[in-house]
This record gives C-alpha cells, sequence and structure tokens, in this order.
C-alpha cells in the first residue's frame, strides 16, 4: 500500500468526459489498495473567463483600490466545481469520495492575494479521512488567508498544491498528468526529435521550469526537491492499456543517466534594457537593483562594463517582457537617483539555455554551445551562466534556429 | 441611519452591465449613510450550467450513493462568483465592500444538503464589518453544514438568505430586487390589467406564494412573517430617477388598505390522485398521509367521500404534478395496507385561488368566486379552504379563463 497525490490540469478535466476519465485513472490506483489525494485544476477554459469578468470590472476606472481579495474570490471558485464532479464521477464507481476546499483542509497561505505562499497544511481531518478510504478530491491553487478569506497561489499553483500536500501528507509519490507525456529535451513544437527524459534531476528541472518549459510549476519543483518528493509526468490522454512511464523528476543520485546536457529551454518573454554612461563608481549596479526591487520587478541576466556597440553601454540587464513600460518608466523617475545618462531598449530578444547536471564535471559545453550558434550566425547580446546551465540572449528571430542548432550539437534527439 | 439589506436575483445580475447598475443601487443607499448588505444569487443560467453538469455525471450510473454534498459545492460557486464580481464593482465606486460566503459568515445550516434549513448566523465580524462601513456582498443560497461542508438552501433560498441575514442583523427593511416591479393582484400576463399592490399582509403574501406566485419563496416570507420583519419588493430595472415604490409586504395592521380579496393565483403543476372503493374504517386517511410521508411526497388538497363520477371515489388528493411516477409506484406498492380497490389520476388540472385576509370579516366570498366560474362553464374537481383562501382545482384548459373571470369578479383591476 502506498499514499500516492495525483494532479490533473485544466486539460485534462476539460469537459465531463474528460473528469470520467480521469475518474477512471484515480479508481485504478485506488484498487490497487493506496491512498489517493487527488488535486484538480478548474475546466481549461473556465479560469479565463472568470479573469475576464474581473478584468472588465476592473477596467473601469482606477479609483477603489486593490481587488485581488475578490479576484481570489471569484476565480478559485473553478477549482470548487472540478472538485465536486470528480468527486461525483468516483462516486458513481462506487468509489468513496469527497471534495476539500481550500479552506476545509485548511491549507492556510500568507495574505498575499492573487499569490499566495503557502505557510501550512493541517492534515489530521484530511488524513483520517484518507485512511477510511475515501478519495479526497483537493481544490487546487487555493487556500484561506490569515484573515480567513480565500487566497489562492498564481497561475500553475495546483502543482504547487499538490506537491505541498504531497510533503504535508508524507506521500510517496506525487503524480502530475498534464496533456503532455512527460518531460522532454526540448520543445517538440520547434524540434520534432526532441526525446522524452525518462528522469532527470530537481535542480534540472528547475532551470528548465524557469529558462521557460512550461510543464511544471518552478515553485512546485523547488518544494519537491527540498523535500525530496520524487514528482512523476505523465499525461492523462493515454489509451487505456497503453504504457505510460512519463518522465520522474527525482534526486541526482537516482537519475542514473549520464548526460552532460538534459536539455534546452527557451523563452520569448524578455527584454534588453541597456543603462549608458553610468556614473563610474561602486554601488551604482545596487542601486539599480534597489529601485527594480522597489518597483516590484525582477532583473534576469544582468551584465556590467561590456558592450561591442559604439555607444559605451556600462550596464546590460533583461526583465520580463510584460514589465517593459513599468521598467522605463522607473528608471526615468529615478535617472538621478541611480547616475546614468542614456537609455536603450530591445524587446525582440530571446533567452535560450542548456541545462545539464553533468556541466559541472564536464568542460567544453560553453564551447560547444558558442561554436555552434556562430555556425549559424546567431550573435549573443548577453550571457548568464550558473553551475548547472547556460543562458544566452539572441534577437528574438533566431529563436527557433538556435534551439535546433543546440539540440543537435549535443546530440539530445532520438538516436 | 438605517440597516438594510438588499437582495438581488439572477436577472438583476444576470451580466456584467447588470452587476454594475447594481453597484449604483447598492451605493445610493449606502451614500445616505445607511449600514448595508447586500445578498446576491448567481448570475442567471450560472445554476442551470453547473446543475446540468451534475446531471449529467449522477445520470451515469444509479450507483455510488447521494451525491448532495457535492452538488452544493458546486451549485454554491455560482453565487461565490456573484459577491466577488459586486464588490469589486463597488470598490470601483469608491465604497468599501467585501465579499462573504455562507462558511465565512458563518451561515450555519442543518446537514440536509441541497435543502438545508437555516440553524443561525453568527454575526459578531460582519455587524463590525458593517459598522465600519463596509458593504456586505453575501453569496446567497448557501450556508455551512454541521460538518464543515458548503450546503444550499434549495432553489429560491437566496430569498431565504436575505431575510434570515436582516433578521439576525436586526435589519430595519429587507429589499428584494427582482425582475418584476411589485406584487400583483394577479399574473399581469394572463390579466394586462392587473394592478400592483401598495402593500400586502404577510399572511396574503404567504398564501399567493405558496398557491403560485413566484415572486418571492415561500419559506423566505414565513420567516419575515415570524419575525414581523418588512420586506420590499421591487425591481432592479427601473431607470435613474423613475420612481419605484415596489410592494411592501409587512404586518396586517400596516397595509392600511381595506379590501376583501388581494390576488388571485394559480398553479399549473397539479396532478389529482383519486382512490376508488376504499375500506370503510377510520383511520384510512391517516394511512394514505402516512405512505405518502413516507416517500417524501407532500399532499395538498385531500377531500373524503365525494364524488360527481360513477366510479365511488372515496378518496381524492392532489399533488405535485413532478411526484405523480413516484406517487402511483408508492401507492401500487401499498394497495393492501391501504386497502383501496381502483386508482384514477388526472394530469390536466390547475389549482386556482383567491386570498384575501378581508375574507374573514366578510361573507359572500365563496359565493362571488363560484359563481363567477359557473357563469364561464368551469367545473370544479376540488375546493379547498382556508381563513383567508378558497382554492379550486379545475381543468388545465380552463385556467386563464377562471383567472380572468375571478379577476374581473373582484374588481381587482386598475379602476
Amino acid at each position: 500500500m502506498a499514499r500516492i497525490v495525483m494532479k490533473f490540469g485544466g486539460t485534462s478535466v476539460a469537459d465531463l468526459d474528460r473528469i470520467r476519465h480521469v475518474s477512471a485513472l484515480v479508481a485504478a490506483e485506488h484498487a490497487k489498495g493506496n491512498e489517493v489525494a487527488v488535486v484538480v485544476s478548474a475546466m481549461s477554459g473556465e479560469t479565463n473567463r472568470l479573469v475576464g469578468y474581473v478584468d472588465a470590472l476592473a477596467a473601469d476606472t482606477n479609483l477603489g483600490g486593490d481587488i485581488d481579495d475578490e479576484y481570489d474570490a471569484i476565480v478559485a471558485s473553478g477549482e470548487q466545481v472540478t472538485s465536486g464532479l470528480l468527486s461525483i464521477a468516483l462516486r458513481r464507481r462506487g468509489v468513496k469520495a469527497r471534495s476539500w476546499q481550500g479552506w476545509q483542509i485548511p491549507l492556510q497561505t500568507d495574505g498575499a492575494h492573487a499569490s499566495a505562499r503557502i505557510k501550512g497544511i493541517e492534515t489530521l481531518a484530511f488524513n483520517q479521512s484518507l485512511k477510511d478510504g475515501v478519495v479526497g478530491v483537493v481544490a487546487g491553487f487555493q487556500g484561506i488567508s490569515p484573515q480567513g478569506r480565500v487566497s489562492t497561489l498564481g497561475r500553475g499553483g495546483s502543482d504547487t498544491s499538490a506537491v505541498a500536500l504531497a510533503v504535508a501528507l508524507g506521500a510517496d509519490r506525487c503524480d502530475i498528468y498534464t496533456d503532455v507525456d512527460g518531460v522532454y529535451t526540448t520543445d517538440p513544437r520547434i524540434v520534432p526529435e526532441a526525446r522524452r527524459l525518462g528522469r532527470i534531476a530537481f535542480e534540472e528541472m528547475l532551470e528548465l521550469a524557469s529558462q521557460g518549459a512550461k510543464v511544471l510549476q518552478t515553485r512546485s519543483v523547488e518544494l519537491a526537491m527540498n523535500n525530496n518528493l520524487p514528482i512523476r509526468v505523465l499525461t492523462s490522454f493515454a489509451q487505456d492499456g497503453e504504457p505510460n512511464p512519463g518522465t520522474l523528476v527525482c534526486a541526482e543520485e537516482e537519475t542514473m543517466e549520464e548526460r552532460v546536457v538534459s536539455g534546452v529551454a527557451y523563452s520569448r518573454d524578455e527584454a534588453q534594457i541597456s543603462l549608458l554612461r553610468l556614473d563610474d563608481e561602486p554601488g551604482v549596479v545596487a542601486r539599480v537593483c534597489g529601485v527594480m526591487a522597489e518597483a516590484n520587478i525582477s532583473v534576469d541576466m544582468i551584465v556590467q562594463g561590456t558592450s561591442r556597440r559604439e555607444d559605451s553601454a556600462n550596464l546590460v540587464f533583461t526583465i520580463g517582457r510584460r514589465d517593459l513600460d513599468k521598467t522605463l518608466a522607473t528608471l526615468e523617475t529615478n535617472k538621478k537617483k541611480i547616475g546614468f545618462d542614456g537609455l536603450l531598449y530591445n524587446d525582440k530578444v530571446s533567452k535560450v539555455s542548456v541545462i545539464g547536471i553533468g556541466m559541472r564535471s564536464h568542460a567544453g559545453v560553453a564551447h560547444t554551445m558558442f561554436s555552434a550558434l556562430a555556425e549559424k550566425n546567431i550573435n549573443i547580446e548577453v550571457i548568464a551562466t550558473s553551475e548547472i546551465k547556460i543562458s544566452v540572449l539572441i534577437d528574438s528571430d533566431m529563436t527557433e534556429l538556435a534551439v535546433r542548432a543546440l539540440h543537435s550539437a549535443f546530440e539530445l534527439g532520438v538516436s
């Protein structure tokens, strides 16, 4: 007997037929004698419909203050509906089941509405219910704030709900069902030869997720890594009897595959800022970062003192493209405080990254990477590296070309 | 300064434009310095959509037990969404507001899912919020069960939520906004001359509601009457500046209008059962009622020992037409126990009622009623009376004719 948390995303519960299919998958795990908790997202399209209502009302005027608490109350209803429907579908198969809303468990969060963080999960009642053989169907993405209001964890938060619940319940495994059959060496829409990975280390998955791969939410991987909880990513769309091994995200020592690079990730949602003729004094980077942090804008890649252009740029950094307007306004306002004299920006850039735990012990990855890009005449604007990752910022139009060149250079494809 | 509960039904919050309009009505009451609590239904169509999901899954098989608890969790989400949206619309007008779900207040109910009854309302936090000038936007129709699950009060339950909340809060008034501008002497779709009543006594409203008028839910009127809380029924569709007096439902001594009959109600949802050749012994009616009660079927009009037909029917009674199949099966099963020898049923019958507190002190109402029906050659199958009401069961095809004849006979129209 094992204790298993199964999570199903929006496309897996998109309509009643999909919910019936999911109930069969859950019933099969339960029939093996396992204790099963299920975490569900809203039926696909529901969250967008509800967010659309909020946006339409919120756009009316700028008066009236913050509305994130009500956004949460509204949007959390999507998961509430799915949890009830799946419970009914399970009972129709003769499986004991009940729905749990975030406030019922309760799953406690902080008060940062719309992007709350989990503070704790009270498992006493939930645990007893599992032991009684009842499948617990949990509305993902939501919790209860210290003020007793409904809170949500931000987009993709259901992955985090599932992992956090699995950790709190001491589950043996957390299975994340989605619309792809695992984690790939890169996006198969760009590289048809992309290969499903049998296993991947937490650290690699974390870099893949934060560098643009959308299969798992970053925070959920972090949480699983910190608690050494294996996550299995697999599809809910497999036919009966079809093998569905998925990808196991686990500790490095359990990956058992010898490879230098595991995957190539990309993100088009980037913008590059160059600050020109900065004051030549210590602390100027700290001032820029301080100003940006105050405006709640995340700075990603940072390079000081380099430029291949005529204008002598002293600081180049990247931000999320959605933050571009806010960034330009913030920098303009703080021009004197920071001490710069000119500003260039480029919102036609992409970030492409190669990721692999093997990099730690293998030299030559950078050389292979830059050679492959040079061969295709792809200019590199900025470079950033970590122990297990090299990222480059390039012209957006070159994204697919770069991903294909790197995937091929590191021989990641199906052999 | 007054304390007011305002309730808006599904058509009043049907879309974002209607919700914006409602926010203007609420803001206007709040701007007068009043403490305002609002109770909202689901956007019209939402409840049907959600119930449709449940019905589709529930129809899959008959196994798997009761699902009313999950029905409640699913369907209550409709009101949750509206409460959040109206709160946002109010904030956009600069009015402090927040949503309250049933479990947040909490509004405690019994455990009879899908048709729960209110047991109590904890007003401490809600009260304080009102005193702080915050409009409390309450999701109607829902509460929390003794097991901590979401419960719902059954269709039309938002009226009951509103009245119960008004009573618990010691509100001065409960305004029920709907898509008609008050309570009419009868259905204006049948009688164009039907007149809006300025005031109506609780008892009359109760009879009107239970005899088929759909403007207020029966239980909400009962609750208002028992607590002597005036209800105003008015439209949410009035244009700005248009007078909107509505109808005040209040204690008899405050109605101030001298009239014998206040209204004519009708219901087409009736079926008539005749049990033939019943055992001639005491207790036979009790046995029939006992059997029906066990099957959870409400019996309405009952007449013993009368028939104008060849078959000597010993007992005639009416039930809701939706219960006909269940009733026939129940009676067949218990034929021996009850002791009858034959059964006739008629599902082409309507109930038409005249209602008025003045009947208590005025003779001649029955005479006027039966004369008016006889004049139009309308046969009466069954008669039932109370202190303030006379109901007749007639051929369904005669419904409109009877309603018009009675409305005219009692001179209820616009003079």
